[in-house]
């Protein structure tokens, strides 16, 4: 106790309006959502040219689609005739073209329009030639990395390696030391999508804290014996938390898993590894798999996570059985989801108006609300007014 | 190509805010619904004194009821006294009055208010009088035609002439055409309503124009083939699409219909006209029968239209068989509602926000876009801004 | 009529914007549920200690818990940490704490932190130690009458004798007259919920007066002849409605009741006396039991209503059959929410933009309809406009 007789104050989080206003949501969406590199399919969910997936980045539908050419493009989900939605079921296959079944304009792989009926040579009243790909469909900037196709709405999308690749270097403390998992040439196990009535901060702030761990993961705390004393592995730059020593592999009941993969260092065996990448991916490192979860907000109180096992591709060739991997963290994910949703009708109370407290375990916490605060344009003090 | 080397740019449609704002839809209910006459009733389902019906118009709940004078009357279906709903059923009939269940204040058939429990003479607690009618339920302006009864919400209703009849007659190019075909004097032979996830003018601006008709109608195509060209019959004035050469009627197969209606021109024969009245009627001409939409938007995404296939008195009281007829133009429905709801969602999309574009084929849409805007004293600037 | 020739004007009610907009209702909720004594639970439903209800008061969730020491404590229902709910389900048990399952924060039953993982002594990072009141429950005024835990989320509570005391000592004419009743040690004899699509000031308004009773509610007039002519008990100060003649007890038939209260004096037997106390509770007083309302909306049209028959211990001890009272008002409270659902929709109509009106027998609603205006902070004008 000071002098002056004070008692001490914990941290404050964000107010409660951040995680309940439709305006703060539209903002998110704007400003972050549709202003980040999001990571939106498995690219050898893509294999075939014509092949296509429809997913939701912010408030836009955005459509993957595998050109001719062997390349990944994304377009806006739009004809832009008079805007009917080119595809309605979320994946399939096409041959050459996209065609809107409304009035059949057509456009190639790579966007162009390359045929509307009976406007004789795509001329305007006037005989005009009009340009195929000012009216083709709207473009969106992709890039593939860790064999995912990441979009950008933005006009003008911040630099990939500084954002998504700076996010894992920070974490693991060494830019080698992601692609020593080789990712991008993993296999998927097992899929599971969770429909999640909690806001997606508190997701985050969840997966970014283990505080929580030895309340809700009986089964994550056997295995990572030290998550008991809720400090989170993403409390320290380059920390990977250590299997328990009667620990034989990553698994719901701790019994083996498959052989670590090939390229990992010593000091990345029978290590768990957790990395946040803002705003809406989740990367988990284990010596034999990585558990990749995206999330899609589409309420300030609703977020879809879509969350992929993947493999070394002779484990998924020769059908092993990934069941008590996945069940791990499927497990995980359900007590975490359920500590969001219990938390999120709480956001609305007056007792979270000024926001909750962190404690010292969850300090870093309080950097992921100032990026928060920061890319809303908002000042702290307005943020926790 | 000019010599300025610009390239031809496309007719710009209204911006996606216009089918999806909140703010839009009150606007059109308050100046565009609640501001011109709607086609609410068939003047036949309300054949015996006493009979009502109760209609969506705007945000009101209007009661068309048949007096015992023989006339019809509309009403807002709300009691002067508390309020309460007089009606919730959707049609019925009483005797002499309309009695409010609550607390029994009673309204003869012309809307003047006759009884209310315990108050002597109907005074007030000064002992003076009160006015009957001034209590009395609301009054809505009614009128007939084509055997429909029109209703208008407005304080000072438009000129039905100009703006119903008008529109009919500039479409027709004669102001006796229509009346050949004695609508008034057709029975119902049947009747669908279709629950459409759609914005009105969607609805409209796809009925108006058939350059959509080669890529989803085809039964229709079959029957009339220079729909296969996307021009609209609706482009021209007076102008009906001819039936193919091997059609012997308006139905599903081409197989025969019934007789040609009596008052019939030969131009009418072997043709189908179509109007549209704004903002929400739709009148389907062939020699045999009438097809009359009419549109009830309840949400800014949400519209509910109510479709009547109308026959001569003798075939619907012989009993004949319409199903054939019925089923070419319900397949054309469902054919353009599905295309409809495939758009309102790309409304809301960046591609859409400054609208999509017309081909010449659809150039007559840029009117009822005008007109909308006009309705709703925006200008053409704010409209496509 | 006077020399002017004016009609008779009748006295206006709330205009319909009071019964639909989300912004009305939200002030409602914090100026007049947020800041009256709201009853909340039946002190007998929380007999032992570790007992809690959970209760919606205006918007929000908060516990009513019995502690150790045996006295009964409110606190807003979210963690001070993080802000999950301490307890999502309705009612349950604990033993000496309730603990956060999130990351098992506790709290004595006093509101009291006692505990909280990982943190020594309960100190800050820099050693301080956290003041276990200021990061403890958030209390809620609580006291106890008739038997019932009433709460009040006010920072400065109102006076709880000059308001709900005082309201039913206005209304009976006599500060002992509730008294006699001995309602405190009455015991629940059954209990049901209604879920009313309705604004909750139309259930009040029904509830205060009886001008509908004749057209609705034919058994409570069969036992109550004088509700026949339209003058509710709640017009007159101390006026309970006499049983019919023939009538020998308060059920839905007039069949016996159960004894007189011990209590009672002679002007309170045979005799039905209703009390409204503000904003949400009705007491409805008769010889041998109880009914008691309270209300908790949920929205600007809709509340949830829970109504308890109270009857002397021996009655409920001895297992006596009370379906044939409580059948009576249960019929009521269908009959009187019914009405409520139907004036609900018709408040969104241009007809009762500024209102219905009040007929004399219900002339006393008009000093329901300043108390709220007066409450929301708005000029009777602003109301009324």
């Amino acid at each position: 106790m000071t002098a002056t007789e004070q008692s001490a104050t914990l941290l404050a989080t964000l107010g409660g309006e951040f995680y309940t206003s439709a305006a703060v949501f539209a903002a998110e969406q704007a400003e972050i959502f549709e202003n980040s590199w999001i990571c939106a399919v498995r690219a050898a969910d893509l294999a075939q040219p014509g092949q296509f997936k429809k997913v939701q980045i912010g408030r836009e539908s955005v459509l993957v689609v595998r050109a001719r050419d062997g390349l990944l493009r994304a377009f806006l989900n739009v004809c832009r005739h008079r805007g009917a939605q080119l595809c309605t079921e979320s994946e399939g296959q096409v041959r050459r073209t996209l065609r809107c079944p409304y009035h059949a304009w057509t456009y190639a792989l790579d966007g162009k329009l390359v045929a509307a009926p009976n406007i004789v040579a795509l001329t305007d009243n006037t005989g005009a030639a009009i340009d195929r790909y000012r009216y083709g469909l709207v473009p969106v900037a992709l890039t593939e990395w860790l064999g995912y196709v990441w979009v950008c709405l933005a006009d003008v999308p911040p630099s990939f390696e500084e954002t998504v690749v700076g996010e894992v270097t920070l974490r693991l403390g060494d830019a080698a030391a992601i692609d020593r998992y080789g990712v991008e040439g993993l296999k998927l196990g097992h899929r599971i999508v969770y429909d999640v009535a909690a806001n997606w901060k508190l997701i985050v702030e969840n997966f970014m804290e283990c505080y929580h761990c030895s309340s809700i993961h009986p089964e994550l705390v056997d295995v990572l014996p030290e998550f008991a004393r809720g400090m989170a592995a993403q409390s320290f730059v380059g920390h990977g938390a250590e299997f328990g020593s009667d620990i034989t592999g990553f698994t719901v009941d701790g019994s083996p898993g498959f052989g670590t993969l090939p390229g990992l260092s010593d000091e990345q065996d029978r290590r768990y590894f957790a990395i946040t990448v803002r705003p809406s991916v989740f990367v988990n490192l284990v010596p034999d798999h990585i558990i990749l979860h995206r999330m899609y907000p589409l309420a300030a109180d609703r977020t879809v996570v879509e969350c992929d096992w993947l493999y070394a591709p002779d484990v998924v060739a020769a059908g092993h059985d990934v069941t008590r991997s996945v069940e791990l963290f499927h497990r995980v994910n359900q007590q975490d989801f359920e500590a969001c949703e219990r938390t999120q009708p709480a956001m609305s109370s007056r007792a979270y108006r000024h926001g909750g407290v962190l404690v010292p375990a969850e300090h870093h916490l309080a950097e992921f609300h100032q990026w928060v605060v920061s890319r809303l344009g908002m000042s702290d003090g307005c943020a926790r007014g």
